[in-house]
């Protein structure tokens, strides 16, 4: 088990994880496997999304505070309840083969932490598992 | 793979399952290794956040009925279509990693079993897989 | 791992590829294991829902719309923000436990490609492990 140290820079905030995952399963030698990815927080996710144009997850970011929306009337007391439904809403987990030593991601896909209660310094755990122990 | 039962208690109910899974942990005397939990329903489903204020999950559960409204015109005839896109939201699984014989959950992550059709007798499976089998 | 095409056959279109999985883990002759299904995708995703009444997958799809609505402004310049965010709402994997030589669903559940750009050309992966390599 891999842990990653995060510094998220605003309250809310997407942060491109894919190198470091890449640099853990390079480090591995694991050929052919399964790479978990877990977020170990409950007001930050995971999610797999286009990380050629930024502008997809500005776009992503700006539509879950639509759907989310921050001034409303919660009964959670620290107020951040609605960074707890979106990182329902996003998922803590992400689950990626890897293949030929590498992690095997579409064209246009990377792995992106999701900050939703920022800014923060989180943990990010990756677990490598080979097919063939 | 291992079988919990679940009586749901309401419509829209959210049970902690963190113990029940955490004994099945324990009792498989795995050190290390992963952990996936599956509901093999259509209008349940299962998520990881905060379990130490409820006041968090009330919020999830209430801002849920606000962003899928049961009063609307829906196409099945059962009138379950906002259990079952629901259920969709939140996904049906979630994997968790085990370490040193238990759960590897952060500080205030919990697992929760989402009702959205209840009240019923309900089924979750949990599979317990070592690193080295 | 495994590679299923999919042709899709509108904007959005949800297609039911339970039957496709379940002879890929057939033909493995895996007893007892766990299937990852996975697009290599941004503007698809997988779910699991009823797969009985067509109509469920229809209003799933019909309120994804009213929750991310096509016509509002959006940064991305390609026009398929919409889909990008649907995207990461349902998510772009699945597990699923092998028990018997089957998959192991629910009486109701079915494994759903969900695409949201379409009409496309689509791949899904598919991964099978068994408990005892």
């Amino acid at each position: 088990m891999h842990r990653i140290s995060i510094k998220t820079r605003s309250d809310v905030d997407f942060q491109d994880i894919t190198p470091q995952v890449q640099e853990l399963v390079a480090s591995s030698g694991v050929e052919s496997g399964v790479c978990y990815i877990l977020v170990p927080h409950t007001t930050a996710a995971v999610t797999v999304n286009e990380h050629a144009d930024p502008s997809v997850v500005e776009d992503i970011i700006a539509h879950l505070e639509v759907m989310v929306p921050r001034h409303k009337n919660y009964r959670h007391g620290e107020g951040n309840s609605p960074a707890h439904i979106k990182a329902s809403l996003m998922g803590n987990s992400e689950v990626i083969l890897i293949d030929g030593g590498r992690l095997f991601l579409g064209t246009w896909q990377g792995i992106f932490f999701c900050e939703f209660d920022g800014p923060r310094n989180r943990n990010l755990l990756v677990k490598i598992i080979a097919d063939k122990p």
